[in-house]
């Protein structure tokens, strides 16, 4: 057994920190050592809530009163980040913390940011190893937040078992030119800032935003009236509850129509899918190769090659010198 | 030299037919023999356009009317389709033609349906080459058509120097729910039944989508103006001999530029590092690996073996059994 296992399990914070860094690690020794980590853990699960919002909507303010909130109620809660390192700047990994300043000193919350300069595959793939690590060392929610670029939503729509999406107050009826592809994963949508000037202007986008989900198909697995649009506030905690209660009906909901299982195994499925996918991709990435593709890419370019036969030419490559397939 | 080169070269259908069956076999002995087809084949360039549009605004007859056209000045003109097998009934193949009755005898004009009952990857990838093949062929144009369904637009904008959306006319404001995405690529905008009753929702459609492009971030390598929205008619012609001369002078002015060059050079690299891709992942198709998948996939799903290492264990089945990189 990884001697990291034990204090795990017992929810030792610097052996869970310890454990993550592990599973980022890109050496060959550290990513043998953290599959193993992964098969020893027993199955434990936190409700895991995907938690989508682009900047200047108060996500950080949002996860900081609602995490709070939730554990006063002597919930364990952890805060993982899944954002393309195209979406944030050098410096916002302390930046996270430093906004989330009070859940970070709570003893019941763990929050760690998306590693730095990663892909966003490499990002999903440490994020869902990482939800794991924190079920096992016992925490009751994990909250995954993304902010909104790219596919990263669906990305963590994929590991989390409900996906909440939250907004800003908008100005006129249009709907803030969110992707209607969000619209249809999100099973809450949350409007921050009702509160203060803005509170008829959030109401009015709740009441917007619950017209175009009634657009939207219902889902067979879930109760009438959902998904659903509510007015929430960081600042006063407003409608936190209620958003709380919300989540825990619906999760409990799919739990007993049996939805809910189903679909962990199914995610379970596509994670080793995509785990695979990613292990056939990522001799791509070595040094070697990348010097081959280069050269190669650039007399194909330039015209000097064939695109199809050039690509031939790297696979034999790859297989005759016995390559990891 | 392939026993196809020299017949296609001289622009005999019959051995351009051939050579696309070859592209499209999956045999492996096929495959070795297309490869070489390819860079056996000298590099003409025809113009290629995109062309995308949902079902019921007039895609066939606008090929149709349109190809005339050029037909009618002596162009020959190739008309070949992308579409993801899911878009497309069984009986559409046979449909695409009969509905593009008179191009289809046209003595200038080629029209080569998507390969049907395949995957989006593998369409593209056999399109691409299929465009080399007819302008190996002499084709002074070949259009490349798709519907708008999921990522089939961005595949084909990627293979084509001009990208044209097809739109029939919008009864109110609203744009006809067209993804940004698509908007940002297109270089022309064609409100298609711009004739009768409908012309004048034509026309409107039309100064709406002008609005909506002029919002859009004007493309350096293009001259002022551009992207633009103009009003079409595929049954009285109205409108075609404006829009192809946008579409040569757009192109003209990216060749002049050196912009049209660099985008095909672009395009030739991705093809290849594309085909690099799915030659990797093109084993997981093979019939003894899905087996395994299948397997192992459902013991995941189970929860009786961790993702991270059951794919860890199929990817070294995969390596020891030495099979293609």
């Amino acid at each position: 057994m990884d001697e990291l296992t034990d204090p795990l399990l017992r929810g030792d914070r610097r052996a869970l920190s310890r454990a993550i860094t592990l599973i980022e690690s890109t050496r060959a020794d550290h990513r043998a050592r953290s599959v193993q980590l992964l098969a020893e853990l027993p199955q434990r699960q936190a409700l895991r809530i995907g938690l989508s919002g682009t900047p200047g909507v108060g996500k950080s303010s949002f996860i900081e009163t609602f995490g709070k909130m939730l554990t006063g109620q002597g919930l364990k809660v952890a805060v993982l980040a899944v954002d393309p390192s195209s979406a944030r700047s050098g410096g916002s990994i302390l930046g996270d913390k430093t906004r989330m300043e009070t859940l970070t000193r709570d003893p019941l919350a763990f929050i760690r940011p998306s590693p730095s300069r990663a892909e966003l595959g490499g990002v999903a793939r440490r994020t869902r190893a990482t939800v794991r690590l924190c079920e096992a060392a016992g925490f009751d929610v994990v909250l995954i937040e993304t902010v909104g670029v790219g596919q990263s939503e669906t990305l963590v729509a994929e590991m989390s078992d409900l996906f909440v999406l939250l907004l800003a107050p908008a100005g006129g009826d249009e709907l803030q030119g969110v992707k209607r592809g969000i619209m249809e994963i999100a099973d809450l949508v949350l409007v921050n800032k009702a509160d203060g000037d803005l509170r008829a202007t959030a109401l009015r986008t709740v009441s917007d935003y619950a017209g175009a989900l009634r657009l939207l198909r219902h889902r067979p697995q879930d109760p009438d009236g959902y998904p659903l649009a509510l007015p929430v506030s960081a600042l006063t905690g407003e409608g936190l509850t209620e958003a709380w209660g919300h989540m825990r009906h619906l999760s409990d909901w799919r739990r007993q129509s049996g939805h809910f299982d189903a679909r962990r195994a199914e995610q379970a499925r596509q994670w080793f899918h995509a785990e695979i996918r990613a292990g056939l991709l990522a001799q791509l990435e070595r040094p070697d190769i990348i010097a081959i593709l280069r050269k190669t890419g650039d007399d194909v370019a330039q015209g000097q090659l064939d695109p199809d036969r050039a690509a031939t030419w790297v696979l034999e490559q790859l297989r005759s010198a016995n390559r990891f397939a």
